[in-house]
């Protein structure tokens, strides 16, 4: 016996996506095979109007409804601070919290040489012309994340803002702050995130 | 900022398949971003065509693309053995090894009385049905999970069963072997396993 190629065509469309493997995309397709089919056209669509209905900010590069998006057109936003993240969800992250209220910037990846991922693949040039058609800019906040791939991707952008920074421009560059998350054990702690711990002490 | 509607309708329709959380389905939405719409296009459809081009099968309920299916339709297996599973899926599973020659019977589901599933919720009575309409059927192998609920549902078919066999019907029932799964070690096999191991013993 075959498996129906209906079956067959969604178990290949489940396994295409990161993380499920064979087994996940088989049992995926025979719960939905149980679900009515208005709900099958209803995820249908929403699968087709995914890339339709949202758009790259052409100034940050979020992904939002508009160009420009919420964020940018948001005229009580703070624009001289930009906020450097790898991805649209880490501005959500950081939306949710709220405390934020200056400008983003998404790289959309960080630098990667392992996975063929060069400065060039992502939005850095974006930045730099950001940074030099604007002399308002105070700060640039670099947050991608705390792995090897996201502090090289910093190291790289801070070198690369360095040099076309012009010498009356007053730019600050700082790093999101490293160290023992909140409800973390010192004794369980890596060696690294220790030593940055101990580098980013602030006075009590 | 709110995330836009086509990326909400998205998360949402992952959060409802079983097993996959808010963190994962906004994952796999951010992955599905950046691929190319034709490749969205076709998981749609995909999706659309699910149930439209299967049918479940008049005699033994498993899901195909005809009605009776390519097993019940295949005069070379042999009708006269009937394989009670739960699922679609365990067919898939019998016929991959390919032993196995006879028909089938899907449950789809068990009894189970937590989740408010009894007796009548699953294809039980079609099969009695099945086995009264057919003096010609000699065994019903059943082959249901040996969990508590799936030893429940083969002992309550087994008695449905025995009450409606005629006397002149000669119809053997088995259950489907348990014990130690190749490669287990009898160390950390559990207790109802070693027991049902030590009972299903065979002469060697």
């Amino acid at each position: 016996m075959k498996i129906p190629k209906a079956i067959q065509n969604l178990i290949e469309a489940f396994e295409r996506l990161p993380g499920i493997g064979p087994k996940t995309a088989q049992r995926l397709t025979f719960y939905l095979l149980h679900v009515p089919q208005l709900e099958l056209d209803r995820f249908a669509q929403a699968l087709e109007n995914l890339k339709k209905e949202t758009i790259l900010c052409s100034v940050c590069f979020t992904i939002g409804e508009e160009d420009p998006c919420s964020i940018c057109s948001d005229k009580q936003r703070d624009s001289s601070i930009i906020c450097v993240v790898e991805h649209p969800l880490d501005v959500l992250a950081l939306e949710k919290n709220g405390k934020y209220h200056g400008a983003y910037h998404v790289l959309h990846g960080r630098i990667d040489p392992l996975n063929n991922i060069g400065p060039d693949e992502i939005y850095i040039e974006q930045l730099l012309e950001r940074i030099r058609n604007n002399a308002g800019i105070k700060e640039i906040i670099l947050a991608t994340n705390p792995t090897m791939e996201g502090e090289a991707t910093a190291m790289y952008i801070h070198k690369q803002i360095k040099q076309i920074v012009q010498n009356g421009h007053q730019l600050k560059i700082t790093r999101i702050g490293r160290g023992l998350p909140v409800g973390a054990d010192l004794e369980y702690a890596d060696e690294v995130t220790l030593q940055r711990a101990m580098e980013g002490r602030s006075e009590y």
